[in-house]
C-alpha cells in the first residue's frame, strides 16, 4: 500500500485568491518524489470551525501523514493549534521543549538587534501551547515551531505558512520519515509534446498504450491557445526498481509516438 | 448572508506537484471581487470515488454555488460528470443541447484543417452525456461544453481544467450569475508594508485597531528571507457603501501606521 498524505492549507488570503498555494504545489512535488501519494488537498479560512472539521474528515480518512500549512505564528488569526487540538479532543498546554526554542530564538533576535527585547509576551507564548502529547520542530528559519502529533495510525505534522520556513521544516525533519514509509517506491516521469491531432483522438490511443503497459499512467494536457494549441503528454509510473521503470516509460512513449505519427501528428521532447 | 462558493478542482497533475493551481488562485480572485466568498477548495485525483465524495461532502455544506474544474474532456480520466452524476444519484443521459454544440465545434475544426473529420467517436459523445437535468454551457474557446446543475439550494458549475476555457466560460455565462447573487456587496482591500518590527510585536497592535474598526480585517504576512524580511499587513473589508469602506479602510491603516511609528517601526506602500 503506497503511503499516503493529504494537505490541509490553512489561510483567508488562499481563499481571497491574493496569494498562490505555492506551498501545496512544493509538497506534492516533494511528496510524490519521495515515493508517497498526496490524496486530497484541502484549504480553508482562518476559522476555528473550519480547521476543526477539515482535520476530522482528513483523520476519518486514515492516511498515513497530514500535513498543515499555515495559521501558526503570533497573531490573533492564527488558530491552527486551538484547531488541531479541538478536532482531536485535546487540551492546549504550555510545551517546556517549544518554549525553550521560542526563548532561544527571540534571545538570538534580541542579540542581532533585531528586537528591542525578548520578553516572552502572550502574543509570543502562544506558539508554546500545544495540543496535549505533542512534539515541536525546530524551525530553523524563524520562531513558531512545528508540530508533530500522533492520532490512531495518523501522524500530523503542523507546519507554518511562510515558504522558506515551510520547506525547511520539511526537509530537515519530515522529509526522512516520508521516504522511509515509501518503502522503496520510486516515482518515474517523463512528458512529450504532442502537436497536429486532437485530444480526442489521441484519447483512443492513450487507451489502447496503457492497455498493453497497464503499469504506465498517461495523461494528456491541452496547452497554449489556437492556433499554437499543442498537447503534453506525461507519463508516469511507480516501481521499486528504477531501471524496469525507465525500461516501460521508454517503451510505452516508443509505442504511442508511432500511433501518433500514423495518424498525421508530431511529438518531440518537452 | 454573504454568497458561499465552494470549489472542486480535479486532476492528478495538481497532487503530484506537476501543476500549479492557477484555477483555484484565479477564481478565487473574481469571485472575491464579485463580492461573493470562497469558503473551500479540495482538490482531489482522477478517481471516481474521490470525486464522488467531495462533491457529496460540498453539497451537504450547503454553499449557493459549487465549482469544480477539470476531467471534462474526452480522455479515459475525464470522470467529473460521472462523478457529479453518481454524487446526486442522477443517471447520465445524452443531451441533445450539448451534441449540438460538439457537432459545430468539430464541424468547424474540420472546416479549418484542425482535424480531418468531424465524426462523433465515442471519446466525443462523452463531452455531451451529462447527468439528468443538467444544462450544457457554450464553451467560447474549447470542444467540451461547461454544465450547470440545481440540486436543492445549490448550482452547481462544472468546468474544464484548460485555464483558457474555464475562465472563458466563467466570464461569459457565471459572473453575471454570482454578482446578483452577492447582493450588492463590494470587497475593499489595501496592503501596506511594515518594516523594523516582528511579527509578534506587530500582532498586539492589529488586535488594538480590529476593536476600534471591528468592520475591517487586517492580516499580517511575513515575506522575504533574514535580512531583507518585512511584513505585508493586507486590510479587507465588504460593504454595500464604496465611499464608506474605503473611508474606513483609509483611517484604519493611519491608525497602525501611527501605532507601528510609535514602536520603532517603518511603513510604506505596496
Amino acid at each position: 500500500m503506497v503511503c499516503q498524505v493529504e494537505l490541509i492549507c490553512i489561510g483567508n488570503e488562499l481563499l481571497i485568491g491574493k496569494t498562490l498555494n505555492t506551498n501545496a504545489h512544493w509538497l506534492s512535488k516533494r511528496i510524490t518524489s519521495l515515493g508517497c501519494m498526496v490524496r486530497r488537498t484541502t484549504v480553508v479560512r482562518d476559522e476555528i470551525g473550519e480547521i476543526v472539521t477539515s482535520t476530522r474528515e482528513a483523520i476519518a480518512r486514515k492516511p498515513d501523514f497530514v500535513i498543515t500549512t499555515g495559521g501558526l505564528g503570533p497573531t490573533f488569526d492564527d488558530m491552527t493549534l486551538e484547531g488541531v487540538a479541538r478536532a482531536l479532543n485535546r487540551k492546549l498546554e504550555m510545551n517546556d521543549e517549544a518554549l525553550e526554542m521560542l526563548k532561544k530564538r527571540y534571545a538570538e533576535f534580541a542579540r542581532t538587534g533585531r528586537i528591542k527585547d525578548s520578553n516572552l509576551t502572550e502574543y509570543r507564548l502562544k506558539m508554546a501551547r500545544l495540543p496535549q502529547d505533542a512534539r515541536p520542530i525546530h524551525n530553523p528559519v524563524g520562531t513558531a515551531p512545528g508540530v508533530m502529533i500522533h492520532e490512531d495510525s495518523t501522524t500530523i505534522f503542523v507546519l507554518p505558512g511562510v515558504p522558506q520556513e515551510m520547506e525547511a521544516i520539511f526537509e530537515a525533519s519530515l522529509s526522512n520519515l516520508l521516504r522511509n514509509k515509501s518503502d522503496g517506491l520510486l516515482y518515474v516521469e517523463r512528458s512529450i509534446q504532442v502537436l497536429g491531432i486532437v485530444e480526442s483522438m489521441l484519447a483512443a490511443l492513450i487507451d489502447q498504450v496503457m492497455t498493453e503497459y497497464p503499469a504506465i499512467y498517461m495523461k494528456s494536457h491541452p496547452m497554449g491557445s489556437e492556433p499554437e494549441v499543442h498537447i503534453e503528454l506525461h507519463l508516469t509510473t511507480s516501481s521499486r526498481n528504477r531501471e524496469e521503470a525507465e525500461k516501460e516509460i521508454r517503451e510505452a512513449t516508443e509505442k504511442i509516438q508511432a500511433l501518433i505519427s500514423q495518424r498525421g501528428g508530431r511529438t518531440g521532447f518537452v
